[in-house]
């Protein structure tokens, strides 16, 4: 059988394209496709990655056939070119570059000026005119080939310069003449010869070879191995080879070399950016020792000189080349190019990188240009990045002071004076100070501080501790877990270092790195401009997915609303148990020891619950609204502490003795998996029963003010039991009956429960007959599918991460494997008995792109996420309607 | 069509059976097959269970031929006995019985004597020559007649007797003539025509259908409909009505009436059982007015008259049909009989109840006497019964003073003084004293103190609480959150009801009913006779699933080998933590910050292990035994208390601060879901490293002390992802690989995987591929799936099984729904991949009889339990095998 192994590209012989990424990696293809919509590439050829992956499978030698099909290779760029592989007058040279399909680091990078020898160095000073040039690219070739193909340490080749420009007195490279790089060559070889125990090559043919193979044995070198491990590449893609003829940037003044951007990509901004030099190699672009010019006259600054300006030919048809480019890839590109004797030829284009900012602005841009539609600028943006447009961030050329780091909990910067307790921030943002609140970790009781803080810190607790949970939520700037920082309460003041901050003092949070600076460092508000919400426009046409926010406060609702939320998915009644004005009556109610005293004590909640839906309700104006009963254990609203204990008993008329017995009895073992949920709602049904009739009365009083009926969506925590629905339901229906004939008009209503636990999925079929819908919590079905408690999993979680024992963090994106099998497992249950049951997830993954691709796929008809999350989410759910349509 | 709705039995025409007790009920059904057998039994018929049926489907209306079906049945009475229904000189009385499937408390039992009226009462003292008999016949009937079927507060009647009496001044009924049960009987008629507004019916006929109508009227009143919704019993099933010609026991000294057993049903001893009145009829036996007297005169006391003195002839034939009752019936009868004039009458014949001890005998004799085979033996005795029988037990007879009742958590007595601390309880019960250590609840490190007691109190907890499991483990009796009990560790005092036990006073515990006594109760110590070993031998010859012990120290284990177990299913290494020697250096592993530290610490720990696997080894004799690494939570080995801490801290050259703040480090919020199992392995890899150690030097040491080759399996808890599992068992290969270099040479072992999070079911074919076996740890699963904690579940748990919320304890027999779902799941998806893996539990579930039942279904090949729940396990897998057979 005979393959081919080596593809053409360039001058009019293009044998690969873009489509051939597999076979000619990368870089390879992409120069066919340039050469082939006929942009300058210098032509060359490409060696297959199919030749490495036969070398490895043939123990490392390659096809019979290979050599042949090379040396016809350098017959067709001689061909192009003009001149001779080895000539001694007008010598060929060429670069020799690996080229995976993706680009891996630890491999062999690259070789240039190959073909250069003792006798070809003599030719190519001759051809160019210019001995300088050809003895510093035999010098640099020799570094080059040296190192990477032979493996001598780079140390040797710069300690033989740096002994030249000693012995000679010289600072500078450019000091150099065409004499002392003749002599550095003579010192490298010698060099060389000494190191390796053999002269170094003088045959360009052999020097060829020894590239190749240099490429192809790094695919297997161990730092490559470890990389394509970790990024579950396979083994057997294997790289290839490009071998191309060398252009050269340094030969003169009317040559330079350059690597750009077709757009701004930091901003996105429709204009060339990027930097060029004259008279240089790629290397000296990057290395630092001269300073790198702009591309377009409009980016220079004072002392500047564009290339625009300089060399406005080339220029012009780099302009040319951009439009081209973009127009055929239909997108932003980053190239890099070389004018040689005022010629330009292009050396690489692949698609560029960019910021959220730009990704969105180059989108929008694109699909207006008509370069893309407009689904495809809703596939180029990335949903996760457009958190950080939503909230201030710092300014990048702001100075700032490093104090810790912690965990990137919720996005956004913040800068404020240090308080450490819930009451105080309150106090103080009262006052109109900016507060941010630092707590070891925060509790349910922290609330009303957590929302008068601009920012929050926590020294425990992982990515979804409660602290995270809640800032995320609030769209609260928040570091988590910053392990390196002690508070000390007594003290009031946190240390962190060595250094010491007090209470008063000021720092700065970026939630988006996890990063603690000392004092206010400046800030950039976000532009949520009109591209923003043109590509959330475009985002809804397509999605099929609703986007419901989780808020329970009239400010998230509104913010969600603002985001573009179509309804509440998650309403959680007991945030609104922790208010001052409530507390009280809550805790009364815990300690009653009868149902009677209970009963007294939630007739005062009564109107308080009443007033938080009927505010809700009319902010969503008509949109669905999910309320969650009462969820946590009773414990979580007792106060901690001795001394509140006791001035809670005052204040209850009771004495702290029976108060600290009964917060003995509620304590306990495992509050996650205790006394909560439907188990509350089950043995003190007046509970429910009280929020039940808050929700009926609001919705009717709602309802009759608006003239637009409100259809509550009632929801039952933590069923795993059919009959724990059957018999809260029953509860609700007859709570709502009642209401109904006192007031003498009915409203519509839903009842259905959250899946959280796995037994409710593995029995959804049957709790299905009892619910009218179903809403996944898939924290808590994290948790029990795991084992593992959010609240505790910092310990280790991060560590398993990091290992990759686990992909990622499950609580931030839903684990597929695990909670995603019992999730679709649930939902097919619940339909095999009620085909149109409405599904919806409500936890944290709400808003996670990667777990609304799942939501996706298992046909939930909504996810519900912060209400900051929300644009990610609607962006996340119409790429994930785009994947779908597409894999179907 | 026409349908047979009566069926005839007695005097030669049997129409029914045995068999078909769907159609006639229980009572019907063993009439006819009494009579069949050619067993005295006065004739009579049945109506169906369909006619209730027909009844209810069509508006309470009767079958359109049925009144002629019963004029039939009656003639074949009348027929048979030789006289007629209404006859004023001869009249047929008879009895009316309802009789469904199974027998049902609520519904209408029995009318007697229906069909005497003003004129037939005359007949009756004719015929019978006994006009006081008559009288209090008709009395009796009106009384029965009036109160059951329409519906007169059976008051009214007594209120009528006692005003005869009284007025007459008579203090007993017996001293009441003819002429005042004549002048009663009128009484009854008088009220009863004012309550009902009816003159009390007249007509036989009329007082048939009447009686008839009571019957099924009362198949739908709300007791019995109560009753069968808590008993899954369906309304359709319906009940019969069995009309049956009226014996009496009561005309004469030649008559008589019993109740009795075929076998003593307290001891199972082959004699027949019970009691017998002369001239009585069936409620005076029970009444409590007269005596009873003794069946046999072997169990008659001085001054009791024996039936077999008194009737020689009747008791001659009734112990030739209980011998025909045994053998046809093949099991011990619970019977009713009558002797009118010395003739003998067959009322009914059951299935009788009987105590553990007696069905154990009964089983092992029937078998031994060729009645039933030895299969049918080992299905006949209750395994979960067969526990009260390896324990000493309350003397029934001893006088007792109650103090109070809690859960009966582990079975058997114990009486001792009350201790409150598990310190003391050692240091007592190595005086010598039997000591009962009472907590409010109890932590591991309480397992001395607990090992040291005879019984064990808590007040707070449920039946799988900390206290609840070790004890059944350890087999010693436990009442478990006896709430009504205060324990004041300060006052060394505990309280109930009003009454105040010190420290050092006595109680006695029953285990098996949760009582606590005040001072010593009387006991009786369990034999387990050549029967018990008899019928555990039949037992394992059916049996396919092993039967393991969960056991840790030599005691268990030789208990567990002594209880017939065939080998260790779960040592549960952290119990050997707490022991005083060892548990300064466990602390100072957790004390340590670096690897190191741990290292030293650990390496003090190996010897310990290593004898403490060794022991184990050696007594287990080449027998399985799993070893389960460390799984809870470091912070469980830190003591609580302060000045404990103080202790410790002084014992490891640490200062409190810092000891407190590595404490507060490890502190979790829901420990259950937290840093444990091999979370702990993969974490601090050197804790592994050490038991892994441990395990191979005592295997390799055994081996070649014994010649006999151990072959340990090592148990990783805790998995959910198969990495982990990946990772640690590479862990116990590594160490193995060095323990046998170090040693020269190897032994065979197993490294599996306990499965107990709802994630390692869900891809149990990915951690199959890493494992040798899987146990499934089904109290955690069940924690998990059912998001419960089992140290919390007490405050609602109960609640939900009194309501039928759950139907039972799911910590006590499976939830075969969801948890039972789940282990089918991953037993079926381990094996997908290794067909022939291991699969065992080792939860609290493995000694419940229902959950056996489950692991046989499910195809596992071993459950392991408590040492003492070893014998029900070997007899519940017998069932379960024979079950499986019967049902494929």
């Amino acid at each position: 059988m005979s393959n081919q192994w080596v593809y053409a590209f360039g001058a009019g012989r293009n044998e690969g394209g873009a489509t051939m990424r597999n076979l000619l990696g990368g870089k390879g293809a992409n120069l066919a496709e340039m050469a082939s919509i006929g942009l300058p590439v210098p032509p060359g050829f490409t060696i297959t990655t199919e030749v490495c992956t036969a070398f490895y499978d043939n123990g490392r030698k390659y096809p019979a056939d290979l050599e042949a099909q090379v040396e016809a290779g350098l017959k067709h760029i001689e061909a192009a070119v003009g001149v001779k592989f080895g000539d001694n007058h007008h010598p060929l040279l060429v670069s020799v570059r690996s080229g995976a399909r993706v680009s891996m680091p630890g491999m062999m990078d690259t070789v240039l000026n190959l073909g250069l020898n003792d006798s070809t160095v003599e030719g190519l000073a001759e051809a160019s005119g210019d001995a300088r040039f050809a003895w510093d690219s035999y010098r640099r070739f020799i570094q080059m080939y040296g190192s990477v193909v032979l493996g001598v340490d780079h140390h040797r080749f710069e300690e033989i310069i740096e002994g030249l420009k000693l012995d000679e007195g010289f600072t500078e490279d450019t000091q150099l003449t065409a004499q002392d790089w003749h002599r550095i060559v003579h010192g490298y070889k010698e060099m060389v010869a000494q190191e390796t125990g053999k002269p170094f090559p003088q045959s360009p043919h052999e020097q060829l070879w020894g590239a190749i193979g240099a490429v192809f044995g790094s695919w297997m070198n161990p730092r490559a191995n470890t990389y394509r491990r970790l990024n579950d590449i396979p083994a057997n893609w294997g790289t290839a080879v490009n071998v191309q003829a060398m252009v050269f940037g340094n030969m003169g003044e009317d040559c330079a070399t350059g690597v750009c951007f077709t757009r701004d990509p930091s901003t996105g901004e429709d204009i060339f950016y990027g930097e060029y030099l004259i008279n240089a190699q790629g290397e000296d672009v990057v290395a630092g020792i001269r300073t790198p010019q702009p591309m377009a006259q409009l980016k220079a600054k004072p002392g500047e000189v564009s290339m625009e300006v300089a060399m406005p030919n080339a220029y012009a048809e780099l302009v040319e080349v951009r439009a081209k480019l973009e127009k055929h890839y239909a997108d932003m590109q980053d190239i890099e190019f070389t004018v040689q004797q005022n010629k330009l030829y292009m050396l690489q284009t692949r698609t560029g990188k960019r910021t959220a900012a730009a990704s969105l602005k180059i989108a929008v841009d694109m699909a207006e240009e008509g370069l893309i539609d407009r689904t495809e600028a809703v596939r180029r943006v990335n949903p996760g990045a457009l958190d950080q447009l939503l909230h201030p961030t710092l300014d990048p050329k702001a100075k700032r002071k490093l104090l810790s780091k912690g965990l990137p909990a919720s996005p956004g910067a913040a800068s404020g004076i240090v308080v450490f307790n819930a009451d105080e921030a309150e106090a103080r943002a009262a006052k109109g100070e900016a507060v941010i609140l630092v707590r070891i970790e925060t509790s349910p009781e922290d609330i009303h501080g957590m929302h008068a803080a601009r920012g929050i810190l926590t020294t425990r607790g992982g990515m979804t501790s409660h602290a995270a949970v809640v800032a995320r939520g609030m769209g609260r700037p928040c570091v988590a877990g910053a392990g390196g920082v002690q508070v000390d309460y007594h003290a009031q003041a946190l240390a962190a270092g060595g250094q010491i901050i007090r209470g008063g003092e000021t720092i700065t949070l970026d939630g988006a790195t996890g990063e603690i600076f000392v004092g206010h460092v400046a800030m950039i508000e976000p532009q949520l401009s009109g591209d923003f919400s043109t590509l959330m426009g475009w985002a809804d046409e397509v999605r099929r997915l609703k986007i419901r926010a989780n808020a329970e406060t009239p400010l998230d609702a509104d913010t969600a609303r603002r985001f573009g939320a179509e309804g509440i998915g998650l309403c959680r009644t007991e945030h609104m148990f922790f208010d001052p004005a409530r507390i009280g009556a809550v805790r009364q109610m815990i300690m009653s020891e009868t149902e009677g005293g209970r009963r007294d004590a939630l007739s005062k909640l009564l109107p308080f619950q009443r007033e938080d839906f009927a505010a809700l309700f009319r902010i969503m104006a008509g949109l669905p609204v999910t309320i969650r009963l009462l969820d946590p254990p009773l414990h979580e609203f007792l106060p901690h502490k001795d001394e509140e204990m006791a001035e809670v008993a005052e204040s209850l008329g009771a004495d702290l003795a029976t108060m600290q017995r009964r917060a003995a009895e509620l304590a306990e073992a495992n509050p996650m998996l205790g006394h909560r949920g439907c188990r509350l709602g089950i043995t003190y049904p007046e509970i429910y029963a009280m929020q039940s009739r808050a929700i009926f009365e609001a919705a009717i009083l709602v309802g009759e003010e608006t003239g637009n009926p409100v259809v509550p969506e009632i929801m039952i925590p933590l069923v795993g039991i059919k009959r724990e629905l059957d018999i809260t339901r029953a509860q609700v229906i007859q709570v709502a009956e009642e209401v109904f004939a006192e007031r003498g008009t009915r409203v519509e209503y839903l009842v259905g429960t959250m899946i959280e636990l796995p037994r409710a999925c593995l029995t959804a079929d049957k709790i299905a007959g009892a619910a009218d819908f179903f809403s996944f919590g898939t924290n808590d079905l994290t948790q029990t599918v795991f084992g593992l408690s959010r609240d505790d999993a910092g310990k280790f979680l991060p560590y398993y991460v990091e290992k990759d024992i686990l992909p990622k963090d499950p609580f931030v994106s839903i684990d597929v494997e695990g909670v995603g099998a019992l999730i679709a497992m649930a939902a097919e249950k619940g339909r095999s008995v009620k085909p149109g049951l409405k599904l919806g997830i409500c936890g944290e993954h709400g808003g996670d792109p990667a777990s609304i691709q799942f939501c996706e796929t298992a046909g939930l008809d909504y996810v519900s996420c912060s209400p900051y999350r929300v644009p990610v989410a609607r962006l996340a759910a119409a790429q994930a309607a785009l994947n779908n349509v597409k894999s179907t």
